[in-house]
């Protein structure tokens, strides 16, 4: 019974390898190559200890870092949908329910249905450890955009409406980190890194 | 003031980006290519949260993972050095600490004391979260290695006692996991993932 158990948990260690073959969008600080979903939950996770400090009252730290580290497994079958990508975006949580089912099933049910509602906490963006996960999940990509002379911005001409609209969960789920991501917002179009409106966007194409 | 304290905590989390360039000698499950440490560092903290109910007692989950997700990135400095390169391990400990003291030293002071102890924790191997931590560090390559057909150990021709050396901290820190350990050596043995014994392996080579 023990040993069933203890098989179905390493079956699911091994499976959730396969995250560190998900890419993503944004790409490392250096600008060498995509970064992937194992180690984008890696970051996100160290991230929530150093910036525990700046969580609001009621957020649970072992809670955060247990969504962080888990929250991304639907992008196994699911794949990376770009952010910013309306189509991909359609079906995202029908086809992520899915992956959810499939992912956390090899595990004892009683755990896997525990990671479910986990995953569906985050998702459904309603508790402050949710909220907290998710404004340290957005802040990540910012600091790789910054620090990668605008990143994936710059390479899909997105506009300073999309980002902030993209980083406005840092607002509500960690505002005491708001005024530094603003900040830097301001200077992010300033060094063109990030488009001040469509329209400028498409008349710098044209010329 | 908190504004320098917010800058440095944000130095130090785009600085750790470059884990995800440190590449271990272990591969991925489907042998495709080497991991890094940042995608490593993901997968124990992730077992570390599946696997709780083995740790044994005295065991603090949070600082458990505190420690794996931070426990490599002295490597950054350091590099990866491989566990059974003798070589490499002789100066291993003094590189590390210089390392430590760079990369620990960019985050505001008291902070960065509490991380450079959690990883000396790690490092000295005396505390029950430690000892428990080692042993998910060690078991992670060996489950990589057993479902990547020997994967580093048929590589490098590694032997049933540098398997068990290189395993044993699994039966301190977590001695309820211990028997399948032995068990799956045993299996590996019979598929000839791991060799028998030293001379086995040389005249499997002269042949």
């Amino acid at each position: 019974m023990t040993q069933t158990r203890l098989k179905q948990q390493f079956e699911f260690i091994v499976e959730i390898d396969k995250l560190k073959q998900i890419w993503r969008q944004t790409h490392l600080t250096d600008g060498s190559r995509p970064e992937n979903s194992a180690e984008h939950s890696w970051h996100i996770a160290t991230m929530a200890l150093i910036l525990a400090e700046y969580a609001p009252a009621g957020v649970d730290l072992l809670r955060v870092i247990q969504m962080l580290t888990i929250h991304d497994l639907v992008e196994i079958d699911a794949g990376d949908t770009f952010c910013y990508d309306l189509k991909g975006n359609q079906d995202k949580a029908e086809r992520e329910a899915i992956a959810a089912q499939r992912i956390f099933g090899l595990l004892p049910p009683e755990q896997g249905q525990q990671l479910r509602d986990l995953w569906a906490e985050f998702e459904a963006q309603q508790t402050p450890n949710a909220l907290f996960a998710a404004a340290l999940d957005r802040l990540q990509p910012f600091l790789q955009n910054l620090k990668n002379q605008g990143g994936t911005w710059k390479q899909h001409g997105i506009t300073l409406e999309q980002v902030i609209q993209r980083v406005e969960p840092i607002q509500t789920g960690a505002p005491r980190l708001w005024e530094f991501v603003l900040e830097s917002v301001q200077t992010c179009v300033e060094a063109g890194y990030i488009q001040q409106t469509r329209e400028s966007h498409h008349s710098h194409n044209s010329r």
